[in-house]
This record gives structure tokens, sequence and C-alpha cells, in this order.
């Protein structure tokens, strides 16, 4: 939500000289996106997003990001397709930072989704888990179970602060979860954040999805389990089983859940509440004054992991 | 540089349902403006800026602002026009807060004005006076010579941190511009914060003027002062005359100066300086932690300040 570094003219005109995409017309910093900076681009052709890459992005993963957007692209998947220069690349560097200029996504993502939005999400990614079984990129999920200890341990010692007892909780279901993840679930490319503010509806259609920067390779189910915490829960943190069952229906009607993955899902769904515990913590407790986004906040994710420890079986996720 | 209201999806619908502007496509916060927040629209027919505006605007200025953005359209000044809903109104509430729809103004605005990017300022500055000679509406400016002091008098005592002697310099220069301010010059509609984020061009040539949201009625020439100071420096705060030369005679070829205005600009220029050093500096000392806007540095305007106490004559502007 922050424009981190600012365009000059010439810097951007040089830029642009590099693409074949019309005369420009304005340049806007945009408001969305947590990691990186963001312009829109109107040229008199068309609209483009130009993406930073500011310093939470390895840029050694960049290639991945935007090599995997082509070919979800090249499969009939909607999402930004990064363009290529005259001399055929994607990536360039603008103010001594990696930058990528993309076709602009029209679409506008769902402020509180309905069912409805979370069948075409479950459809959605399906096809998307399809259409990249096939990319030979790589790259590890560095927030998969094994990165969760180290972030929590940084900030371990103040967790009592946001509520008494929370070091303990995540202590105890660390060790838990260390324990107990599935050692073999079928793997694939996951996007790894799809939230509703990634995900874009055209006249309640699913129009696109945007934000592949922490897509990995990982278990393909944990990639459903985070849509699950991130979809299927109210803003009062009560759990809609009806939204998880059309959002888990449309799934499978696309890809069938294996055994071992549908039995896994309780399990997945805590491990994927607790990434976005311990980095929201972690963000939290390491704000710094000035900083211009919001740290958003990490408690909701704490009630999340406390209702999948009550479930016993997936099918309390609406799914029989 | 913020979004600070977020709208929800039926909000908007029921919002743009009351005007005639196609359907929407996509609807992003983007990181301009310091006050209000702004959002880009894209229709099926065309791009709008949706403004939300927060607490620092008075309501009851509104219809002023808005009103003198129809006038200045229709006299031919290009500026955001805003549209009027199905019942003929400018001004609407949206999510609790008064907001508005305009039309978008393609451009870019220039990190580093040029020579010949002043010259079109100085043009562009005398036609919109004109344009606006005979607007009816009336706002006092609330930042002019009486509006100083009381927003030094809160911050006075800790001046100083910023720079010693701050403090002292700033209570004899506030003496000195209320002892010696102009008492009579030609008066007018004003924009009063031209800076270069408020000036669009295309290809060089200036294609537009946006955010009225400080304009009011105040003596003329003080807002060919303010484009002095925000145009007429290099970044490292000498006075490029060649600049001035070009932005005062491209103004008066315009709309002539009289020879009180053309005698009082060194008085306005250090007038227009103090009042961006008074809010800059009191947005520096009560800069909330965690607020989404960067404070702008203050102590730039207390170096065009001593600038202008240097100077004898207008002749040192570059106008002979």
């Amino acid at each position: 939500m922050a424009v981190y570094t600012e365009v000059p003219d010439e810097e951007l005109a040089a830029f642009l000289a590099n693409y074949d995409v019309g005369t420009l017309l304005s340049f806007k910093g945009i408001a969305e996106g947590v990691e990186n900076t963001n312009y829109i681009l109107h040229t008199d052709r068309a609209s483009y997003i130009l993406t930073l890459y500011e310093k939470r992005v390895d840029p050694a993963d960049l290639p991945f990001f935007l090599d995997l957007m082509d070919h979800l692209s090249a499969k009939g998947i909607t999402c930004p397709l990064p363009l290529h220069d005259r001399e055929g690349k994607s990536l360039r560097t603008l103010c001594g930072r990696p930058a990528a200029l993309m076709t602009f996504l029209e679409g506008l993502w769902v402020r509180k989704p309905n069912v409805e939005h979370c069948r075409a999400l479950g459809g959605a990614l399906a096809a998307m888990h399809r259409a990249a079984f096939d990319f030979p990129g790589n790259r590890r999920n560095a927030l998969s179970v094994d990165g969760w200890r180290p972030i929590f341990a940084a900030v371990a010692d103040r967790a009592d602060t946001l509520q008494p007892g929370l070091a303990a909780e995540m202590e105890a279901e660390l060790t838990f979860l260390e324990a107990n993840w599935p050692a073999e679930l079928p793997d694939g490319i996951i996007h790894a954040d799809l939230f509703p503010d990634n995900v874009f509806f055209l006249n309640s259609r699913l129009s696109g999805l945007i934000d592949f920067y922490f897509a990995c390779r990982d278990y393909i189910a944990y990639d459903v389990a985070v849509c699950l915490n991130a979809w299927c829960f109210e803003p009062d943190l009560s759990f809609n089983a009806t939204k998880a069952r059309a959002m888990l229906t449309a799934y499978a009607g696309k890809r069938r859940l294996t055994t071992e993955e549908y039995a896994a899902m309780p399990l997945l769904a805590r491990g994927a509440a607790m990434r976005f515990l311990v980095t929201r913590l972690y963000d939290w407790l390491n704000h710094p004054p000035g900083a211009l986004v919001r740290p958003k906040d990490p408690l909701e994710y704490a009630r999340r992991i406390r209702f999948h420890r009550s479930v016993t079986s997936t099918g309390e996720y609406g799914l029989d």
C-alpha cells in the first residue's frame, strides 16, 4: 500500500523506450500490494502495471515468478502477462531495482466474498494448479513448516504483549505441526497467497488472478488450505461451512483431491494459519514508526488455528 | 499518498449507480494526494477519479472547489471536471465522507521541471487567473499572513529541535511579514498550491491543472510567489533565475503584473515560503507514528525565505 520508489521522468521514458507500448499518457502510483512499488500507466494503446521489486523480494526469484505468469497465461489462466522488451526480456532494471511491465487486468477484488465468489475461487484455484503441472520452474516454499519457527523465535519473547499465553500456544502448535506435518502429498506450483485482494471479479465472474510473488513448489492441498482460511471465515471469524463447501466442491470438480490430501486438510489449514500468524506477528512487532504500510492483525490467525484444532474431520469443512 | 478509506463493494456500486458512467471494470487506490483518498476507476467508457474528502477538508468548502473546477473547465482551462449525478449534484456522500467523481486527466507531473516547463506553467497560471476573474464563489485564504502565527505558536517551542535558532528566525520573520504585508493588491481566485505534482504535461505540453483544494480568494500575485518557490529552485535550493524569468515572462504575457504586484514580489515570496514552512514544521513535529504519509522537509522553506530576504528588487527574479 505504498510507493517506495519515485521514478524520475527521464528514467521512466528510457525504460519504456525498450517496449512497444505506445505513447505514455499517465503514470500514477497505486496503493495496493505491500511488498513492491506499483504504478498504473495509461498509454495511447492500453493500460499497464509497472512493478518495481523492493527489498523483500529476492531478485533471484523473479524469473520464476515472471516465467510462471507467462506459462499460466499461455495455458488460459487470466493473470498479468509480463511484457517482453525488444530484446525479449521481461525483467529489466529501473531506479536500481528489478522492474517489470505487465498487462493491466481489469476487475475488482471483492471486499466481502459471498458463496458464489468462493465457488468461483475454488474452480480457478484448481484450474491454476492444473495449468501449472508442467511448469518447469522451481522455487521452494521458504514459508512452509520449516520456515515458521525461526520467524517465531525472533519475536516469541514479545508475543504475549499481544495476548497473554500466545507464545506458549504458538510454541505448542509449532511443535505439533513440525511433528505431524505430512511427509508426502502431491506437490506442484502453488500461489500461496490467494487472498481476496489477489482475485479479480467482473460482474460476479472471476476475471483473473494476480500477485504471484509468493508462488512456489509445495503441497498443492496447502494452497487450498490457505484459501479456506482467507475466504471462508466471516469478519467475526466464525467459519462459514457453506462457503467452504462451495469452494472445495468447485475445486474437486476440476482437480480431484486425493484421500490423503482430503484427510490432511485440517492439519494443512492449521499450518496455513500458522504461516500468516508468524509473519503477521513479526511485522506487528517490528513495524517501524513512520512506515507506509499498516500491519495486519496477527490474532485473527491465532483464532483460525483454534478453530481448525477443533476440527476432527474434513467433513466439518462442508465437503462429504 | 494514502488510502484512508476502503470502499466496500456494495457501497461503491450504489454510489456509481447515481452517475451515467457505464460499467465498472477496475478500481484502485492511488498513492497521490496527501489530504484525501483517491481511487482511479476504469469503466467500459472512460477512466475517472473518485475522491473521498477526509477530515482535513472542511465539507463547507467543497461546493466552492467543485464549482470552481466547473467554471474553469467551462472557460477552457483543463482541469478535472466533477461529474454531475442524475440529480445534477456533483457532491455526494460515500462511506460517511463527502465524495466526488471526476473526469480523469491524462498527463504526467514533472519530477524535475526545466525552463520550458516553468514557461508553460507561467502561462497556464495567468490563464487560470483570468478564467477565474468572474467566478462568483468566495473562500478566504486561511493560510495567508493571519494564519501563520497560530500554527507557528503551536510548535514554536520545538522548532529548534530541527535547527538551532529556527524559532527565533521564524518569530522575527513573522513579525516582519505581519508588519509589512501589502494592504492592497489585486485579488482574485488563486490555486495556492500549484506545485509540480499538481501540473500535468504530455510531451512537454502542459495538459492540465489538478488539486484545487487550497483554492481561495487572495492577492493574485501571491499565487505567482508560491510558484516561484515551488518551481524555480534547484534540488540544492539554489535559485534558478532563468526558470523564474521564463515563468514570469510567460505569466506577464497573459496577465500583466501591476507595478505594485511587481514591487511586492520579494515580500510575497517570503510570505509564500513562510506558509509552507509553518505547515510543514507543524506536520513534521506532529507526525503520528504509523501515519501513511511521510512529512515533507520544512527546512527547505526556511532556506527559501533566507534567499528571498536577500533579494532587493524583483529584477533579481530575472524579470526586468
